[in-house]
C-alpha cells in the first residue's frame, strides 16, 4: 500500500493490524512494569522523570527507558513535560482485580502455550501444554503444574466462578432441592457452597473416578456423611450411567457441557433427564459469548475458549447462545429462565423436561 | 470496581486493559488463522458459513469456531447472518507486506523470547534468546538460528532497511563522496548498494572481526578489488582505532549508534571524526521515536527496541529525538541537514564537525 493510496480508512485497518502485530510486545511490557513495580510506584508519585523512577525501582534507566518507550504509545504511561504519569488504563492494570487475575492468567498459564495455536487446531489436541510437560489435557497436568502456573490458573477459575457459584445458589434456593446431583463437578468447590447454602440439600457429585476421589479427600466434604457422595462415570461411554440411588429434584451443570461436541451434549442430556425427578430442573451454568454487556467480557470469553484449545482439551468453547439453545430444544429441554449475568459473565439456565417420557 | 462506579472513563480504561491481557490471544489467533489459510480463502470469497469455511480449509468446523469467536471481536472478520467475512484490518494481516513482516518477526523471532523480557531488563542481558540457544547476543547466534526463525528475521531488517539505504543514497550523490567509512556495516549490505550507486567511490566496512570476515565473504562485494576493502575494530575498547589508510569525505552509520550507551556514543563519534577530512560528513541514519508521523510505526520501534531488550542484545532502544541531538552536540557535531522519513521511519542526519580540531 503506498501512500497515496492511504485513505483514512486504511491507515485505520493498517494501525489497528499493526497493533494486533505488536500485541505480545505490549502485553510482555505491560507484565515487566507490573512485576517490576513500575506501575505501583507511578501510581504513588505525583510523575516521576526516567531517571527518578529508575533509581526509586532500583532498576537501570535503559530498563525503564525501553519500557516507558512501548507503555506510552500502549496508553498505559503518559509523558509530560519530561515525566511519567500512570493513566487509568495503568491504575487498570495495577489494582483492578480482574485485570489482574487476566493478566497473570495469560502471562502465567497461556503465553508459551500459545504460539503451538495453529499445531492444536491442526492436530485437535492442546499442543500449548507440552510447555509445561507431556500430559494429554489440562486435567492430568494439574497436580504436577509448576506453583506459580497452578496459582495463576486457580486465582483464574476461582475468581470467575466463586461469584458465579453463589449468586447462583440466591436463585437455586427458591426452588428448595433436596437432592441435588452435581454433573461435572470436578474438585467440588459447587458441592461444597451448596451444602453450606442449602442446609435440608444432600449433593451427589458426578465426574471421572480421579476427579471423585480428588473431592472425596476435600476436607470442606469429608465429615458431612450422608450429605455427601460420589459417583464416577465416564459420559464419553453412551451407555454409561451413574449410580445415584434415585431421583434427583435437581440436576446442576457448571461449565459442563461446553466440554462436549454437540452429539455428545444431546446423549449426554438424554441420560441425565433420567436421573431426574419428574417435576425436578436441570440448572446449566455456562459462559454465553454473544450474552456480554462489555466488549471485554466477550474478548475474555473468546480467549478462554482458546485456551481451552491451545492448553486444556483442544476441543472445547463456550456457546454462542443459539448453539446451547438448539442442544436444549433438540434434548426436549424447555428453557424456564435464563438469569443474566450470573457473576461477571455466566448465564443461568432453568431448565425441565418437555417430554412426559423424559423423566423416570 | 463495582459496577455502580463505572464511569464511561472506567469502563474504556477496563476495556483498553482487557485487550493488553488478552493482546496474546488475539495475535496468535490472527498467527493461526492466516498460516491456516482462513483469512485468504475468506477474502477471496463472499462471505461464508463457518461449516463452508471449514469445509474449503479441510479442517474441523471446531477449530474455524474457536478462531473465528476471537476474530470476530478482535475486528479481523465480521460475521453477520450466519455468514463469515474479512475486514480491512484482515485484508491488511493477509495482503499488507509490512504487516506480513511484522506478523513473522514477532511470531517467529519475538514471541517466546519475550515471556523473558522482566528477566531480561533485570539481568541486562537478552534472556530470552535462550529459547534458541545459549548464546549471549543475537550476533553470534544468527548462524544457527532454526531456519523460520532467521528467514522471519532477515525479511523484517531488509524490509525496513533496503528501501532506506536506497532512499538515503539518493541523498548521499549529491556529496559525491569518494571514500567512504561504513562504521557498524554488519553483513554489508549497504556497502553493496553504495559502490553501485556511487561508481566512483571506495568503500570500508569497520565492524568487529567476525563481522568483517563475514562481509569479505559476501559474494556480492568479493571481486570489487581495491574498492571494497574492511577494518576490524572493537569500539568498545577507548583506546582502539581502525586502520582505514587516509581520511574518509564521507562516514556512514546506520542503527549503529543506537547500540550503545551515550557515553560510548561521544567517545565512538570524538574517534570517528579523527578519521574523517576537514569538509567530511557524518551522514547518521537512524529510527528516531518521536519523529513518527503514523501511531503504527511508534509502536513498531517501540516493539524493536524491546526486541533488542529481550532477545538482541538486552541493551539497545532507538533514540527519542532529544536524546541522540544531545549526543550529537556533545561530540561537537552539527546537524547540517535531516531527512524524514527514509523509507518508512528513518531519519538522515547530514553532521559536519563544529571544531576546527575535530578533524584531522
Amino acid at each position: 500500500m503506498r501512500k497515496r493510496s492511504r485513505t483514512p480508512e486504511i491507515i485505520e485497518a493498517m494501525s489497528r493490524a499493526q497493533q494486533i502485530a505488536f500485541g505480545p510486545f505490549v502485553f510482555a511490557a505491560c507484565v515487566s512494569a507490573k512485576r517490576l513495580g513500575m506501575l505501583k510506584v507511578l501510581g504513588q508519585s505525583g510523575g516521576l522523570t526516567r531517571e527518578e523512577l529508575a533509581e526509586r525501582m532500583h532498576l537501570s534507566p535503559y530498563g525503564v527507558k525501553v519500557l516507558a518507550d512501548m507503555l506510552v504509545p500502549a496508553g498505559v504511561l503518559r509523558s509530560e513535560a519530561g515525566k511519567l504519569f500512570l493513566t487509568k488504563v495503568g491504575e487498570c492494570l495495577e489494582w483492578d482485580p480482574l485485570t489482574g487475575v487476566n493478566l497473570d492468567f495469560t502471562a502465567d498459564v497461556c503465553f508459551k502455550p500459545l504460539a503451538h495455536l495453529e499445531e492444536a487446531i491442526r492436530e485437535e489436541r492442546p499442543a500449548g501444554l507440552s510447555e509445561f510437560g507431556p500430559w494429554p489435557t489440562v486435567y492430568e497436568a494439574m497436580p504436577h503444574l509448576p506453583p506459580q502456573v497452578l496459582a495463576s490458573w486457580l486465582r483464574f477459575d476461582h475468581y470467575y466462578s466463586e461469584t458465579a457459584f453463589r449468586e447462583a445458589l440466591k436463585h437455586l434456593a427458591g426452588l428448595a432441592p433436596r437432592r441435588i446431583l452435581d454433573i461435572g463437578g470436578n474438585t467440588g468447590r459447587f458441592c461444597e457452597l451448596a451444602l453450606k447454602a442449602l442446609p435440608q440439600a444432600s449433593v451427589t457429585l458426578i465426574d471421572l473416578p480421579g476427579q471423585c476421589a480428588m473431592a472425596r479427600s476435600n476436607a470442606a466434604l469429608a465429615g458431612l456423611g450422608e450429605r455427601f457422595a460420589t459417583a464416577p462415570v465416564d459420559w464419553l461411554d453412551p451407555e454409561a450411567m451413574p449410580e445415584t440411588g434415585g431421583p434427583a429434584d435437581l440436576i446442576w451443570m457448571s461449565q459442563f457441557l461446553d466440554c462436549f461436541s454437540p452429539d455428545e451434549c444431546r446423549s449426554i442430556l438424554a441420560r441425565a433427564q433420567r436421573l431426574l425427578a419428574p417435576d425436578g430442573t436441570i440448572a446449566i451454568l455456562e459462559c454465553i459469548l454473544d450474552n456480554q454487556d462489555y466488549e471485554a467480557a466477550h474478548m475474555s470469553l473468546a480467549a478462554t475458549s482458546l485456551y481451552f484449545t491451545a492448553v486444556a482439551n483442544g476441543n472445547s468453547r463456550f456457546f454462542r447462545r443459539d448453539e446451547l439453545a438448539a442442544i436444549l430444544a433438540d434434548s426436549g429441554l424447555d428453557i424456564e429462565r435464563e438469569i443474566h449475568p450470573i457473576g461477571a459473565s455466566h448465564t443461568l439456565f432453568l431448565c425441565r423436561s418437555a417430554r412426559e417420557d423424559g423423566a423416570c
